[in-house]
């Protein structure tokens, strides 16, 4: 599979790169975005992925996101895929900031005319990864996982179904049970069909109540997040822990919003938390 | 004056603002960035001034510049104003990034159509200063200032104009002899006129010939900036140095490009030892 370096700039002592690639998955040109921090040779370094929510692409958390400096202290390999496939190929609801282009809700959509591009779950758990083993230093025995609301959810969800690789499972404001809130149901209901019994497999809540366990995840909520009361509910999931007597850290983030003020706040905290379990041997 | 408030979002524990006002310096509307680090009721904290470079507004250091969590940790105000006046009554030329809105240089325009709105020096040097006052605890008796680029050529003929003013003074990529380099030339030429004698106060290299003096002034500049073999030329400045007898640290960063990728990497550094000037009694 051939890279493309669409950019690299020296950042932190590191190297923060933009690439694409062709997309056996999407069936279209990708596009991340890579740091990879000062390293000696021949070493591999842990990867932490950070998945991104609507309207974003690659570019927004490499921007505002203020990670390098911690990610260079911990030599770790920082990912950012972008939200959906692009390009003029793919259907798209130009109109709708939340359903279509930059909001691929990491599903692999089963209705038309969805199905064909939209195949962000794969992508992102299948072959993004192998890409990037084949070209970065790093060592895919050590992977943790972030991202930040439709972000949050897709850490959340692809970490659960997924524990053995992800040691460990942060979010940012996630969307915690897609199918109880109107972002999700939209979402959900047109790339996957109005059977919800398809949906619970792309909803934490639903995949902790059907079982699904993680003993690492750390989740970081503002208290003064627009979204928070009717999108994100971060007291479903509270409840959904509780009742599996299942451990996890929600911490509510006193005067925080949406936006990446936020992040950046505590990505560092976030960062160092990832290391502790990807330097165990 | 009134101040309006565009927007605030809490951020590493204080607040990140932006605001606007009416100007009678340029005669237009005027936004600003401000980060109030938290601190105790009726403490008046330093402030670090930021002027930006070519096409920026004061959102691209906001957004950019990972500056929050070090000020936060110094108790620093920073401050980031625009680049020029804005609105559909200012002259522009629209196709040339490097002159008019968005590179206001750091000037007080005398030539026609610009003389009336481009006063960017008395909007820095005395205006924004006022409000800023009215506005923010801070302590004005406690003051430096940093820039990029552009910028950096504001801070360092501000910074050296007012060393009484400004304890201190750095600059991420400066451009340091305006009057010797294509972009200067063609900035001072149109808003100054052709009278070289007119430029040499928006010089540092000039000022420095000319006897201005600061002994606490930091320069990073990084190897791989495209612009520094025409635009920026550190040497002048490290020529000029050596001439006077004056000492400056002007460190070059080994494959560091223009970007705010360079800028982010340091400025925790800037911010530390701004700071370091600004704790003095």
């Amino acid at each position: 599979m051939a890279l493309e370096t669409v950019s690299v700039a020296r950042s932190h002592g590191g190297v923060q790169g933009v690439y694409s690639h062709a997309s056996s998955e999407t069936g279209t040109q990708m596009t991340f975005a890579a740091f990879v921090p000062e390293h000696a040779a021949g070493e591999k370094l842990p990867v932490l992925w950070y998945l991104s929510g609507l309207t974003c692409t690659h570019a927004n958390v490499m921007e505002k996101g203020e990670y390098r400096a911690v990610c260079a202290e911990h030599r770790i390999v920082f990912i950012a895929p972008d939200t959906s496939p692009r390009g003029d190929d793919v259907p798209d609801s130009a109109e709708e900031y939340d359903f279509g282009k930059g909001a691929g809700f990491y599903v692999d959509a089963t209705e038309q005319p969805w199905a064909e591009h939209y195949r962000m779950r794969s992508y992102i758990e299948r072959e993004l990864p192998g890409i990037i083993a084949d070209n970065f230093p790093v060592d895919l025995e050590r992977q943790s996982i972030t991202g930040h609301s439709m972000g949050g959810h897709g850490a959340l969800t692809i970490g659960l179904r997924n524990y053995e690789r992800f040691r460990s499972i942060s979010a940012f404001s996630p969307i915690v049970a897609p199918s109880q809130v109107p972002w999700g149901e939209k979402a959900l209901g047109r790339y996957l069909g109005n059977d919800r019994r398809a949906w619970q497999e792309y909803d934490a809540v639903a995949l902790i109540k059907d079982g699904a366990r993680h003993d690492r995840i750390l989740i970081d909520q503002g208290t003064a997040d627009d979204f928070l009361e009717e999108q994100l509910q971060t007291h479903l999931l509270e409840s959904a822990l509780s009742d599996v007597q299942m451990d996890a850290t929600i911490r509510m983030q006193d005067g925080y919003d949406h936006s990446y003020f936020f992040i950046s706040t505590f990505i560092a905290e976030h960062v160092a938390w990832h290391a502790k379990a990807l330097r165990e041997q």
